[in-house]
């Protein structure tokens, strides 16, 4: 059977030059890069080296690097170790309604530890109105953080004219860069950020490791204390091979970015365009055209989403409803939520991720095999009966 | 020239064998455990039996096992997480004096957060009174930590006894376990402890990945929001690749380990007793008996610890002068001056930590190229000379 990978929204697989830088580090050199000798010494050298190269993806300096275990980690440590460092001032903290859990329920912790949430509104297609943050905006707000796109529908936020507004008010600016650093273009001074979050199996490199940025001069309390790895700001012995594999994913990103997106757009728009051509009550979700090249995602009237994954898993299609780290909360996405989406129809999203080696017949594919089992679930869906029957119920 | 690495404290090597199971996981095997599909599922049933191999090395439930991302970041989960959890009980806290830094930094960030610290003394080597722990219980105390052993000076701590008095006190008991779990036998029903950390670059398993195991029933606040990973008390998305080859390394020493104990011991014990015999002013740290199998410690009076390292790498060995995580820091080990150790003999501390690789012939290339070393320091040392004309300033 055909196996096509369309789920690199959840994670992307390694790329064999990545892989093959870091197979040393887990052979000869396994020094640490804390220790005072030549097994060190080569450790921490490999370590700095990838510090380099993800600076220069993000266009920062190697000194703002803080390696971390993943992207919700960099998220828990922005909105955390933000927030706490700056609560002399003030302990009101502004997030939008569509952030990734790691972001939105680390604010929830915040609000437990006495601090105030806003959380901002998208309209239809996701997007935060820069508007809408000048108005959340008090004495006391210390904290703002927007993610630059949404991994679950794509959408591109206006970060830098968020930005614009944070700095006018000098307030501390976090965007959660997950999906789209390695993937678009991203530079920390052309955003006009103060922190940003990055992980390294978005874009080909390893699991198991992600980047805080935060910008010099910002202070930011530490999530993980001890020694005095990362500049003091980060603790734990580094995860050398990990780190390593991400520098490479970093350098590769930069130098085929532009292909990468030419690649991968015209799939997308092909899923976009022909999906709904090809089934009825399918409407696209998030932005029709700010949206991540490789994201091509839709609510399927009357169906769940999860018995679609199971069908079109069980045809050699990997895909996924929502994001990978709530899939196995089974609830509504409270991204779809956000953007006035009903429950019901929120329950049949469905998102493909495409990747670095999708074609144009892995679109094809699904664009074969896909009509037939909604077809199928439709025949057993109550809902969609009652629709037939009383043209109810649907949008 | 001889290449001897003795610096096993600070990291160990990749076993071949643990190599060889994650090599899969950064090649074909690169779904997210969360995802709900064929490569979701292949990944996330690794994870599964990881833990269940790393649930036998500790005799505990394999769904009480929660991945971390470092030893660093299980200590800091337990004490944050543990206290927080607890402190509608109360807001005091206990740990020994000579713990690690994730253990006692992240306590005097609970001090920040309006708690109490009590630490606990330890006496000339290194050994905590469970007495001291008895003494310093109060009403409001809801959480101890003491490390099974130290690193640094290899004493292995009386958990039993310990745990024996805060369960008659129903106070929640964490033990560091980093620098024994894997290389002596750990088992947390026999140790009655409520919460134990581990680490597996510390048993010839990868770097990046760490286990907060925490008994069934004992509440923890978590320390990464997000995603519902590890059952809700971790999120992020699984290092797969980590975390098998910490299953593996689990595996193998559980079933190795009287043979290593077996191996190490012996090595220890020769440099234990030949570098006090082969360079004066030379004064054992840590426990005589109760003390890991491969650890040797000293303290070399009248020169600092920092030179000895130098020169020995010079003539390729490698070891270190404290905890790997504190040797930048430059500062007297936290854990000679609790045990009573003066400031300047502490700054000569040298550890040596065996590993599996290491033979007779490296203790003895080490009898052979340090005393020289020492000699030629402590010509260049004034208080060598001090001590030499006065016969004050030895210890």
């Amino acid at each position: 059977m055909r196996k096509v990978y369309l789920d690199n929204a959840a994670t992307t697989p390694l790329l064999p030059e990545v892989r093959q830088v870091m197979l040393p580090f887990l052979d000869e050199i396994f020094g640490n890069p804390s220790s005072l000798h030549d097994w060190g010494d080569t450790a921490r050298e490999a370590v700095d080296a990838a510090r380099v190269q993800v600076a220069q993806l993000i266009g920062a300096g190697a000194e703002e690097v803080i390696f971390t275990a993943s992207g919700t980690e960099s998220n828990n440590f922005a909105i955390k170790g933000l927030a706490l460092a700056q609560q002399s001032k003030g302990k009101h903290v502004v997030v939008s309604a569509i952030e990734h859990f790691s972001v939105l329920h680390s604010a929830r912790t915040l609000e437990k530890l006495g601090f105030e949430l806003t959380l901002l509104p998208v309209d239809k297609q996701g997007v935060v109105d820069p508007e809408e943050v000048r108005r959340s905006l008090r004495k006391d707000t210390i904290l703002v953080s927007v993610m630059q796109a949404n991994g679950e529908v794509g959408t591109i936020e206006p970060i830098e004219e968020i930005a614009q507004i944070t700095r006018e008010n000098n307030v501390v600016f976090h965007t959660d860069a997950v999906a789209t650093a390695g993937t678009i273009p991203v530079n920390v001074k052309e955003l006009g950020v103060d922190a940003l979050s990055l992980a390294g199996n978005q874009f080909y490199g390893p699991k198991g490791v992600g980047v805080l940025w935060v910008r010099k001069g910002v202070r930011i309390m530490p999530l993980l204390d001890g020694g005095v790895q990362e500049g003091g700001r980060r603790a734990g012995t580094e995860n050398v091979p990990a780190i390593v594999g991400l520098g490479k994913a970093a350098e590769m990103a930069m130098a085929n970015m532009a292909g990468r997106v030419a690649h991968l757009t015209p799939l997308r728009d092909r899923l976009l365009t022909e999906l709904p051509a090809k089934i009825d009550h399918v409407v696209v979700s998030g932005h029709p055209r700010n949206r991540l090249p490789g994201n091509a995602s839709f609510c399927v009237e009357f169906i769940e989403g999860e018995s679609m994954l199971m069908l079109l898993n069980s045809q050699g299609v990997a895909v996924s409803s929502g994001s990978a780290c709530t899939s196995r909360a089974l609830k509504a996405s409270h991204v779809l939520i956000a953007m006035g989406i009903s429950h019901e129809l929120a329950q049949g999203s469905l998102l493909f991720g495409f990747g670095l080696d999708n074609t144009t017949e892995d679109v094809d594919y699904v664009l074969e095999v896909l009509p037939p089992i909604v077809d199928r679930l439709r025949q057993m869906s109550p809902l969609y009966s009652k629709f037939i029957k009383t043209g109810k119920g649907g949008s």
